[in-house]
């Protein structure tokens, strides 16, 4: 195997940068050797990935999105390390490739994020529609407001507002739904079960799972296709063909030529910088408060605040995958803090899909002639995936700032 | 004024109980002595709150808001303190008064406290339906999901599922209000403002909030009406003599004889045990966490298994309370524990608030034919209230247990 002579390099008895960065493991070779043969590595377990189903395309689904994960994750690699290190390869041909490789992993990664969207959604729906009470406090009397030591059991008081008996007509099947020529899914069944949390509650909580089922799944089905149609396509084959020739030789720029030890680390450093800078720029002094109320601020106007917040996050998630890339490359893990950006990592990774769920959650609730029952169910939902955003926000400050 | 007594008695050298109960200023009276010279201050309070509003029977609400707070916080004081010492009291006589004066504070607060929901319900509507970007971020440029490093703006991928333009009919006027005879109420200006929050979230904000609105000034009209009748029933007139009586003579039994120093201690630590005993019962360690998601949990189901967890830190809010008035008594202010305990009573204090708008905000949305937008906010709003009452355990949590 390649990587052997990659893990024979490592000293442990290397000097760490200010950063944490180190420059172990690069002793007298060329930046271009080291960063080729990261690249080489990434290169052919993309093709690796990608080998056997050329082979067999009758193959089940469940394959085929491993296959997809694979081929995602070099490709993620390959791009982040050509954008790091770019001033070390041609930039006539790293570029181009660097887009192409985001096309690719946008659209092979599509329907896997729509199928985690669905399961992360339903499960919030359980959660919030399971009527077992999981707090385990004993049913002690319910004392009266201003009733200071009678401690009878006191039925709350009516309020004369709300009339007790909604009168709620049966959901129509939903334009969308029609257009899709799909037919309504039944009910999920943890909310079908009216035995244990019945009521209109229930019932919207019952309906918006379908309703979302619906929505989300068509999604999918739609992003499959459009994956399949994408691997079949020549734009496709021509991305093959350029991993195909990183795999063999990596075309690499004169600045490649110096040694590994003195450019390599710095460009790390560069992106360190890069994350350092924009997690700075996050509001972690607040974040780091919790309950805070951040993620929930304007969720009724529509989401181009939540959006622009959003985005500050997600680019840090972004910034944050590069520096770890980098430090791959550099074919060094210094425990603690490679510990602590996969930590990060995955909170930021929280963060983005509870985002995006809730955001879907908004476009379901925009769905015409939806129940109110189904739309209130969206609404606590919704709040519900804000909260899981605001709460990764909260984990990602406490890590990031200890 | 009779006050003065009760504070010459106060001594810094006084010996505190493991409890943080102090038995200073208690040298050598009876514990009836100390009991009835609260009872009185605390019951002329009362009557002097009462008395000029017979005098003036036409004046504005304002004042006869601030006669009834100061008439319910003397009433909460004398039951309070029935209860924790009543051994010290005539039983035939106190057990009754107790009731008595339990109904009187839950009619006369009525009216206040669905003011105090609609204010602050309308509040956290505005939070929730305001435009402006508080977060402060720099509109950085949105990486596309695996694009790494090209860093241009690009539009969000377009749900397949989720059509664009919601058609939505307009809201009728609810039967409530129709049953009421009230007109329907103009959107509240907050959230009519257009331009800042356009779009059918905004919308539907504006509704919840004139829907809200409308709910709970009809409630709070007929609380208002309720208490005037409550004030003019000779049930009301009986309440007021035996207060009357009790601020001038306080009926006591023979164990009120036995030395003040001896007796109120005992029933203090036993006020404080109670309420230790209730705080110790409650999911503490659960409520440390921030982000525990229990106050949301099972919001679909209907509000059984919420009211029952709430009910249990309502439970210990009224413990807290009779545990400070029984420090009253004892008249001696130890500084520190009491500010914890009034910063814990204040914590649990918004707790009820927060759970019983979020019930009125569930209430709201069982209106029939309400439109799904308004439906959707009020999922949001009640989300959004359940946090805070998940808020208010964390902050009780820390309270209690630092």
């Amino acid at each position: 195997m390649r990587g052997g002579a990659g893990v024979a390099q490592r000293h442990p008895d290397t000097a760490a940068t200010p950063a944490g960065l180190t420059t172990g493991g690069l002793p007298d070779r060329e930046a271009g050797a080291v960063l080729g043969q990261y690249l080489r590595e990434e290169a052919t377990a993309f093709l690796r990935a990608l080998a056997p189903r050329e082979g067999e395309p009758g193959r089940p689904q469940e394959d085929t999105a491993d296959t997809g994960r694979q081929m995602r994750r070099s490709a993620r690699r390959i791009a982040g390390t050509l954008h790091t290190f770019g001033s070390l390869t041609d930039p006539g041909w790293a570029d181009p490739l660097r887009g192409e490789l985001g096309w690719l992993t946008d659209t092979l990664g599509r329907e896997h994020r729509y199928a985690a969207r669905l399961g992360r959604l339903i499960g919030a729906l359980q959660r919030l529609a399971s009527a077992e009470d999981t707090a385990g406090i004993p049913a002690a009397p319910v004392p009266a407001d201003d009733d200071l030591g009678l401690w009878l059991p006191v039925p709350p008081a009516p309020d004369p507002a709300a009339p007790a008996a909604p009168a709620e007509a049966p959901e129509p099947v939903t334009a969308a739904a029609l257009a899709a020529g799909t037919r309504r899914s039944p009910a999920p069944p943890q909310a079908g079960e009216r035995g244990a949390g019945s009521g209109p509650l229930a019932v919207g909580a019952a309906r918006a799972g379908a309703l979302l089922e619906r929505q989300l799944t068509l999604a999918r089905t739609r992003a499959h296709s459009a994956a399949l149609q994408a691997m079949g396509s020549s734009r496709f084959h021509a991305v093959v063909d350029a991993v195909a020739v990183l795999a063999s030789e990596v075309p690499l720029s004169p600045a490649a030529r110096k040694p590994a030890a003195t450019v390599l680390p710095l460009l790390a450093e560069q992106a360190h910088a890069r994350l350092t800078e924009a997690a700075a720029a996050l509001p972690l002094t607040r974040a780091r408060h919790p309950y805070n109320g951040e993620t929930l601020h304007a969720a009724l106007t529509g989401e181009l605040p939540a959006e622009r917040q959003d985005a500050a996050w997600n680019r840090v998630r972004v910034l944050l995958r590069l520096r770890r890339y980098a430090q791959e490359v550099l074919a060094y893990d210094d425990g603690e803090s490679a510990a602590r950006l996969a930590a990060a990592a995955r909170v930021l990774e929280q963060h983005r899909e509870a985002a995006e769920a809730a955001a879907a959650v908004t476009a379901a609730a925009r769905t015409p002639r939806i129940a109110p029952a189904t739309a209130y169910a969206l609404g606590v939902l919704h709040a519900d995936q804000r909260l899981e955003a605001e709460a990764a926000r909260y984990a990602f400050a406490h890590l990031w700032t200890r």
